[in-house]
């Protein structure tokens, strides 16, 4: 498939997205990992935490990638995972929506967590 | 060196010292595990937060081991670090306690954190 080509204001529009999403992530791991910080009981909660760290560290640095050719795609999981809506996406151009919405049919339907 | 021969008493001492200097490790990370999820200001915190408790965990796990051929260097390692007191040794034979002796001027005198 072709590689759009990405305008200065697509650019930046791309930016937010994909700094407001990362942003989003890391709260939504900083909130669980004080949640469980604050409940340990036992040591094997203590350990668990060190899972969840490594487990979200992995997901995150495989997920975000500021490349233009893996944008759409991150952009189509961003939608289905609920962390961004479709107005966020408004001013890129019909090329790289479509190409959000095909790798998005194409990857899976419905919510996921 | 000859190994010395632990009895029943001593075995009950030994366990005891074990479970609380391990038991009060435990507490001090979990405690800076609290302290550092607590004050998480950037993404770079959460991840040493990771790195903390891996190096944490292999730390642990490198130094607890229940055997009785090595719980004499376990314990002089304990006494260097305050972690546990002389008194806490009384009611082991001065066989153990001269070989705590030994080990604790071998490996290093003087507080260590």
């Amino acid at each position: 498939m072709d590689q759009p080509k990405w305008s200065p204001s697509e650019k930046s529009i791309a930016r937010r997205i994909y700094d407001g999403a990362l942003h989003r992530e890391l709260d939504a791991i900083t909130q669980e990992v004080q949640d469980r910080a604050n409940s340990i009981k036992t040591p094997s909660d203590v350990w668990a935490l060190e899972g969840y760290l490594t487990e979200s560290r992995k997901r995150i640095d495989g997920k975000y990638e500021y490349k233009y050719s893996v944008l759409p795609l991150l952009f189509a999981q961003l939608l289905r995972e609920g962390n961004i809506a479709l107005e966020d996406l408004d001013g890129l151009g019909e090329d790289k929506l479509a190409y959000v919405r095909a790798l998005g049919s194409f990857a899976g339907k419905g919510p996921t967590s």
